[in-house]
């Protein structure tokens, strides 16, 4: 693996890829099959919109070895610092040539650079839309490929890029797909499918992210992941989810945003609880986030707003509402919490290739080294 | 306080009263106000009909003074035990005769032979009856009254019972009233209201009692109330109650099992969640509850039964049912659970005098020393 910092030039070989990141309704916490992603439970999450990773992949042409792959971080329009531990990536990488390879050539190491379209460490899911990203640029270059008609042409669908993106980062496979997505864990690691159930044009959501509190994650989500089962809480909440996700299920379908918040609200607070239940104890609820939650529930009680709140593995919550309601919310939030900054983004659709339309318009400042 | 064993005698001026005990729907967890029972949140419970304590007074003839009242267990038909500690019971009966004196004589101290018809650690709520049933009795022996028509004449209505037994132990105020009932904590220790929102007729629902788990408690509840408000879960679990109530009476009003029981199984994991995460932890969820719970799911989500559970503070939990479903489901409960037990108990109409009706059946070999 090469150290040195790549300064990639775009050229006629460079594709570009981006992928949102994604907000789960359903939670993914806890792993059957951990070397797998063999999630515990069936998830369902809405792909965002503006919050995303842009990935750009060429083909090296003068690397030392095939796996010798350069992975940097966009830090402005032409500065990038190369990434310091690449191994996870590598790896990934390699098992995603083994693939790709019935499919095209995947022969080369890769230059990659990428950025986000959001802050680190916001309650955003950057290993979803980075994995997301990540799989869907490698894939184009190594296949030769500009976009998802040509490769559907090689028999590589959408279905195929969320598995593989799977891999990579458990949720980074509902990223691949646009609107509300269902990651089905079936019954062996092997027979797990991820399945756009309702489409971006069924119910367009906005989701206000809450940045009340930017401190590090204490605890990574791989160790929380593993810790799941050590919670009393853990099979009682596994024995109750299909029924959750039913009902969570039936909410989308009738856009019905009061009962799919009750949903997403017990939800999140019951996968927090198997957080701070678990050994070692993994607590991401600071007093920032219980005083966020309760004023929310309070002012929605006094009938102020609509609006309901969700948690992923970080004290950040995400903020749910119809669009048309968005604006007074986030005055609302941004009047009680002056000192937070809400991310506005909304229900999307999915993975994209750069040739196919144009990246969107990003969140302005949005842009961070890592 | 006289320590003999009292060998009462009943008398014409012996009162009998019995009251249910009730199982909360949403829970009352965490005080506000620890002397004067001032809950944390508003609550809401089902009257039972079978699981009741039954307690008869009898003014003292020669007690050296006015304040040594006698309590005693009933043990069989004809023998019985002091209580070893009726400090508790004493300090609440001092109590209530500063309460009664405006109504009527209130002299004397009193003797007391108390006895339930289910056994003690069970997930009954023993104070709740215990307390209820005091109540009544020591209120009817201090003002000559045999039946509620006559201490109605004299003012005092369910309202004030059910006030008082309050003071004794805070969930023992819902057990006065019959159906479901409401205790609200208004705006002050001394605004709360308990409201009898529904009749037994409006919907009568089975609770199916399984003792799982009959080992003693680990943690009383008045420590576990105590200890509520150190969980990080608190105010958040707080700060959502009030729509979790308004959805729960709808779910009654409306005799929809089925978003009544998906709300009460969410209240109780709640609740012990709250207790999980408190400090120092309280954890009634053992390997029997957890296994029970998950197998109810389970069977439920494959279509087997419609019933769902909840749990009080302790491991035993209740299966709320229809009552044309309730032999069904009991039996499956003792197909897969062969070393539990079932206590079959339904909505009831809250305390009586004997004089008023028959006591009703009691549970077969519930008889207990405690």
């Amino acid at each position: 693996m090469v150290k040195n910092t790549p300064q990639q030039t775009e050229n006629e070989t460079t594709v570009r890829a981006t992928a949102p990141s994604n907000i789960a309704l359903i939670k993914y916490w806890g792993k059957s099959d951990a070397t797998l992603n063999w999630p515990a439970n069936d998830s369902i999450s809405m792909t965002l919109s503006r919050a995303r990773t842009i990935t750009s992949a060429t083909i090296r042409s003068n690397a030392p070895a095939e796996n010798c792959h350069r992975l940097a971080f966009r830090t402005s329009a032409t500065k990038s610092i190369a990434v310091r531990d690449q191994e996870k990536t590598t790896r990934f990488l390699e098992w995603l040539r083994r693939e790709i390879k019935p499919y095209g050539s995947a022969e080369g190491a890769l230059d990659l650079l990428t950025y986000n379209s959001f802050p680190s460490s916001c309650g955003i899911a950057s290993s979803a839309s980075g994995f997301a990203a990540l799989t869907v640029a490698a894939t184009a270059a190594w296949t030769g490929t500009k976009n998802f008609a040509e490769l559907h042409d090689l028999g590589i669908s959408r279905a195929h890029l969320s598995d593989w993106a799977r891999r990579g980062s458990g949720s980074a496979c509902r990223s691949i797909h646009g609107g509300f997505v269902q990651w089905e864990r079936g019954h062996s690691p092997n027979t797990q499918k991820i399945n756009p159930v309702f489409s971006v044009e069924h119910w367009p959501l906005t989701d206000l992210i809450v940045l009340i509190d930017r401190g590090a994650k204490s605890t990574s989500s791989t160790e929380g992941h593993a810790r799941a089962f050590t919670s009393p809480l853990m099979n009682v909440r596994l024995s109750g989810l299909g029924e959750r996700l039913k009902n969570c299920a039936q909410a989308i379908e009738g856009r019905d945003l009061e009962r799919l918040g009750t949903i997403i609200e017990a939800e999140s607070i019951e996968m927090h609880a198997v957080m701070m239940t678990s050994n070692p104890r993994t607590d991401y609820f600071g007093s920032a986030t219980i005083n966020f939650i309760s004023w929310l529930r309070k002012s929605r009680a006094k009938g102020e707003f609509s609006a309901w709140f969700t948690l992923d593995a970080g004290p950040n919550p995400h903020v749910l509402c119809r669009p048309e309601d968005a604006a007074a919310v986030k005055a609302t939030i941004l009047q009680n919490f002056p000192s937070s900054s809400v991310i506005h983004d909304q229900t999307g659709s999915g993975a994209i290739l750069e040739s196919e339309q144009n990246f969107g318009e990003f969140i302005p400042g949005g842009f961070d080294g890592h």
